[in-house]
């Protein structure tokens, strides 16, 4: 057993209902008198209403006020608008994007950010932080970026349609998945991850079942957590390579992607890493990791086909080059060019794995 | 799902026998210039190996320096002095008393500390800090006195006679078990611990296969990293009152104690915790909390008996007073005297539960 880990301080703030009141606690906590709040469009109503009792400065919450991939200039511009109106406590209020935003601003001015997640991203607990130009991704990781503190309200991913629930939520599971084998994996995150199985394999079938259940959804933004947690301790591995390359190539919709990219990865990788392959089964409950989730793509009707996210077929060559130029060390097998073309055609045939 | 939980700021380096550089590394990474090294007697060569290359200011390891419990003039004197030498890192090798006393110059001073255990007591792990004058304890909580830095090489455990390697991993394993039912228990509490848990079942019987080991030594020490971590978010249970009341009415050792006691309060509360003993049941692989912590106690031939450790049979009656009074919140099941009356004698007695 040999590892380096870091744990980051945040306070984390779990309960159904209770957003508004426990944003004003952590506003007032950090002192907030001039609060900036970041909403994109689909959050702008429920952020007016969490915040209407706080001492909000400026909302940024207008039509491109928020931007998927944070581009420059959308990063510029709510700099800007912090420093005017000298903000002291930044509180986002949304998905991966408004946390995004939000992080842009503390990356550059070091004010403290209260993230409420509405979506299943898990942006929120990482120091990870990234910025787009000229459709180039720059990411990078900054203690300054972390939100001080996540309040987390399931009743506010009710709104999230099913599918887009799904989706979410399979990406959050290739957190945890990816992170059992990622470069800097070590016993900490790998517990997190597994812990973060469960809930997400409880949680998941359990909105599909009941949208309009709580518990589903409690259980899924808590998987969700858990994942970014130990993804960002982690780093990426094959499979988060694999997609930020089908991302940047042909501009896939992200938590699609990964849930279709999924169990190919797992099915590549598992017969060649036990520890993981027993954790997962373990924490799928099933007899095999690739088993469990098969099961579980079952009962959520989950997507299975790039070409069914718009990949043109003749992309597969050029991606796997790419991928296999990306790949992290320590992948458990070897990432040869045959085999991802392989894994790629599964991919975007929808073949099961 | 409803809790509040704060992540802590902390680096855990984890690699047999490399303490020496870890802690070069750490000391460096704090812009350390004039360190003092504080270690018991049983530490002190050791201490001398592992700080042999920093720029040691004073060295803290004469006979008197370190005393359990941390009485209040030895830490006086420990301050004294980090302040006449300048001192600008502490580095604390040994258990915990010696992480305590270092944990009692940061609180009054700021000073970080970079903490080296050599026992599986787990002080190093939380920002609880405590002092005793005129025989009583007095305990806090405070961010300053959590340790920057955490440098874990199992190798210096070995040094550990098995019996008390026993008896210190069982203290983990109650930090484990009483986390799970906590006033501040939450799930993620309750995730590490069950991984704490499966590392200290699995770690506990291979130091008493193999003493030289070091296999063993690291499951136990990642295994009392994550008990602690997970025990000082969670707040004492019924089972750390019970110990904290008998610990002071009849000085009984701490690590003994805590052995004895966890089975008789795993019986008490487990029939009324479902969630708790599934979880305890799984992580010690057996079909229940209760048969799997019998078995592990046979495996190590733990201790049984509270009289075997000098508590006198007439104290019961006034121990099961100051437990029902000192009783925690949120306990499984209702803590009445007649029940811990007859726990208590169970233990004395070294029954089995």
């Amino acid at each position: 057993m040999r590892f380096d880990h870091e744990t980051l301080p945040q306070r984390v703030r779990f309960a159904s209902g209770e957003a508004a009141a426990h944003v004003a606690a952590e506003v007032a906590a950090l002192r907030g008198r001039r609060v900036m709040v970041i909403a994109g469009r689909s959050a702008r109503t429920v952020a007016r209403e969490i915040a209407a009792g706080l001492p909000v400065a400026h909302w940024h919450d207008r039509d491109g006020d928020v931007v998927m991939h944070v581009p420059v200039p959308v990063a510029e511009r709510a700099r800007a608008a912090a420093a005017e109106h000298d903000v002291d406590v930044v509180v986002a209020v949304g998905g991966g994007s408004t946390t995004g935003l939000a992080k842009a601003v503390a990356l550059t001015s070091g004010i403290p950010v209260v993230a409420v997640p509405t979506t299943y991203a898990g942006s929120e607990a990482t120091a990870v932080w990234g910025l787009t130009e000229d459709g180039r991704k720059t990411t990078g990781t900054d203690p300054r970026v972390l939100p001080r503190a996540v309040v987390y309200d399931a009743a506010l991913t009710l709104h999230l349609p099913v599918a887009l629930s799904v989706v979410s939520g399979l990406n959050a599971l290739a957190h945890c998945v990816d992170s059992l084998w990622a470069p800097r994996t070590d016993p900490i995150n790998q517990a997190l991850a597994a812990e973060a199985v469960r809930a997400l394999r409880t949680g998941l079938p359990s909105i599909v079942k009941e949208p309009e259940g709580l518990e589903g959804r409690e259980q899924t933004l808590f998987g969700a957590y858990l994942s970014a947690a130990a993804f960002a301790s982690s780093g990426s591995g094959l499979h988060h390579k694999i997609c930020h390359v089908l991302g940047g190539m042909f501009d896939l919709p992200h938590a699609q992607t990964h849930a279709v990219v999924l169990p190919h990865v797992l099915a590549f990788n598992a017969p060649h890493a036990p520890e993981a392959e027993r954790r997962l089964a373990s924490a799928l409950g099933a007899p095999t990791a690739t088993a469990g989730l098969a099961l579980l793509y079952d009962e959520l009707d989950a997507p299975r086909a790039l070409r069914g996210l718009g990949m043109p077929e003749d992309g597969i060559d050029a991606a796997a080059d790419a991928v296999v130029a990306a790949a992290p060390p320590g992948n458990p097998r070897a990432v040869t060019r045959p085999a991802i073309t392989g894994l790629l055609r599964a991919a975007w045939e929808g073949v099961r794995p």
